[in-house]
């Protein structure tokens, strides 16, 4: 079983298919979660999430109401506390529901402690062991994660790759793609950006012995896109 | 003399009087930057940026021809290059215009890869000196950047306000705020979110011994906003 999971991040960052794949995935039996506002979006979207999560505190109380009545599990985070939303999200769906794998969605834009916070949470030593499993799309991007080791990045239907350092990292490299990295080590996160997949090739080569490094799939959309 | 620069981010989160600001730095005599496809939006505008760096690889030709013809002072980048665009514009406006503080726009949203690109240039150890010189500002975000000591953290006009450790950190502490943290050390970087400055109180403290911090200033916005 896969998770899908919705936060509350703005909606017009959402892939165009976004309804489709919720849909399918609860078809398919994978469990659906909401997080905060993002519970609201899908009830309004008339997909019942099997799990909700959040302080919710930003609802109106006949919406909560309304996810309460609906939502079999429901899990009440408290607004002071150690574990984000989305901390607790990770930790229910791998350690709870045992999920194979989980993609996340309205996790990015808007305000930007909301999106590091989104970001980071692969960094807390108790959900770091599931980083590979973790993915996080938007209408133009989509994170994947990995912990030390060495790992063939597959082309996907991106223009882009970039690879960051979210850590300090030791002795990572990037083979076989257009701009190669040899051993580099640092304290501190950096990004290396705008790579790209050799032509003719399906994937390129990471490997670091300490740390953890996002891949960035990217596209460009037209700059009016979002204007329309 | 300040500096005012337009980067290449998608421009649906530009503060909604962006060009009455550059027209008002303009007229102060401030220096106006471009910043590859940013320089173009400038003179969309209308407004001529003083200096213009990148390596304009997304223009088309007659839009590069038309910069080149305005702009007095271009800095050409090489794509396959140590730098990123925005840390060249770092290390040209303060150390080759001496400018005292440096506003970017146009720096967020779109890419996550350029986004990064775009937070973590301040943690190049060649401008890490300028970091409290540094705000990056779009339609609902302001941030600003610290060096270890000891900051008053002034109230501005938005709700929210994080403090996200961008790297390592030793004994961090936020006083006189509705969260407090004391002595928090942590080696990978954390975001500590929605935090608020106390009832009729103009400022917070934030200290810590290494690292470097980015207060996130953050406001709501409705959620439909952008899909109007």
């Amino acid at each position: 079983m896969k998770a899908y999971a919705l936060l509350g991040g703005p909606t017009n960052l959402w892939p165009a298919d976004i309804q489709a794949r919720f849909r399918k995935a609860q078809k398919n039996g994978d469990l659906i979660v909401g997080v905060d506002r993002g519970s609201l979006f899908l009830e309004e979207m008339r997909i019942i999430p099997d799990l909700a999560l959040g302080d919710f505190d930003s609802l109106h109380s006949n919406d909560l109401a309304r996810i309460e009545k609906n939502v079999k599990d429901i899990r009440y985070s408290n607004p002071v506390k150690d574990w984000t939303d989305s901390e607790l999200m990770l930790r229910t769906v791998f350690k709870d529901y045992g999920v194979s794998e989980v993609y996340i969605f309205g996790a990015t834009g808007g305000r930007i402690d909301h999106f590091l916070v989104n970001l980071l949470m692969i960094l807390n030593p108790a959900v770091r062991e599931f980083a590979n499993k973790i993915c996080i799309i938007d209408q133009q991007n989509m994170l994947r994660f990995y912990n030390p080791g060495k790992y063939l990045i597959p082309r996907e239907d991106y223009s882009y790759v970039s690879f960051a350092a979210l850590t300090a990292i030791k002795n990572f490299n990037i083979l076989g793609a257009r701009y190669e990295l040899k051993n580099y080590s640092g304290d501190y996160p950096r990004v290396f950006s705008s790579n790209e997949f050799l032509p003719g090739k399906n994937n390129c080569e990471i490997s670091f012995e300490k740390g953890i490094v996002a891949a960035i799939y990217a596209k460009d959309v037209d700059r009016f896109h979002n204007l329309a």
